[in-house]
């Protein structure tokens, strides 16, 4: 990850939630906490970022951010209907007006023909209502996956914010 | 960061959470989801972390930990008494029975005469009780405070469970 580039995005996100007022919260299950460490390396992130949920366990999922048991064991974890979920309870939770949840299958181990090492699903949220999806298909090591889902989360709160 | 130290920490951490079926849940202020992150750089650390709680604002310390609003008003996000409450607080949150949680100051603003940048408390509980608390002043830049609090972190847990 390129640390400068990275934190270069970062500031412009706390700029572009500062305009309005917004706070932000994250919810990351295949991160494990890396996207909001990263949304934190800037100092004054305070002003806008609330705070997140690392929600590894399925159990997490369901009951800090409200991800029925019915929908995890119909699409698993890895899937665009848990991450929407993830997004929206995480404001609830946390009590913040924008959001984004990653899920993802960092790896080595855990992929499946279906969902391969690699694959993480993100949505982004504001004010309750989920306003981008994404699935991605990254490659390389636990490290890297988690890398790429965090420049790619970032950017898509540039995205969402502009 | 010694990467190879902190993942070989971190791994035996997970050995002695595994022999007495163990789970375990992080309650973090100032390292934004680092330790969290760094926790989960083990392949196989889903096997034993359940998950945390990124606790940046103080509405989610109250809120999502409960830390009592006249706790924090009396003595800071920065004290004894509020890791204890939050790694009590983030087991009932997360459903884990071994937790550690972290408030400081990263810097390189936010010190106080009191608190200087790289004040940071620690708390490490097992079932529900705070088993071990230590200050820590740290010196160093932003990044460096939150690394050396995951490595002191990370430490805690070995000498607790060992």
């Amino acid at each position: 990850m390129d640390k400068t580039l990275i934190l270069r995005a970062v500031s412009e996100v706390g700029e572009l939630l500062g305009l309005e007022g917004d706070t932000l919260a994250t919810a990351e299950s295949c991160t494990g906490g890396l996207l909001s460490s990263t949304l934190t390396d800037v100092s004054g992130s305070s002003q806008w970022f609330q705070g997140g949920v690392v929600a590894y366990a399925n159990e997490v999922k369901r009951d800090l951010l409200g991800v029925p048991e019915d929908v995890l064991d119909a699409h698993g974890a890895v899937s665009e209907e848990v991450v929407k979920i993830m997004a929206q309870g995480v404001q609830k939770a946390i009590g913040a007006n924008v959001s984004v949840a990653v899920s993802g299958v960092a790896g080595p181990t855990g992929g499946t023909p279906d969902k391969p090492v690699g694959t993480v699903w993100m949505a982004w949220c504001i004010n309750g209502t989920v306003v981008r999806t994404k699935l991605n298909q990254f490659e390389g090591s636990r490290d890297e996956v988690k890398e790429q889902t965090v420049m790619h989360a970032v950017n898509g709160l540039m995205a969402i914010l502009r």
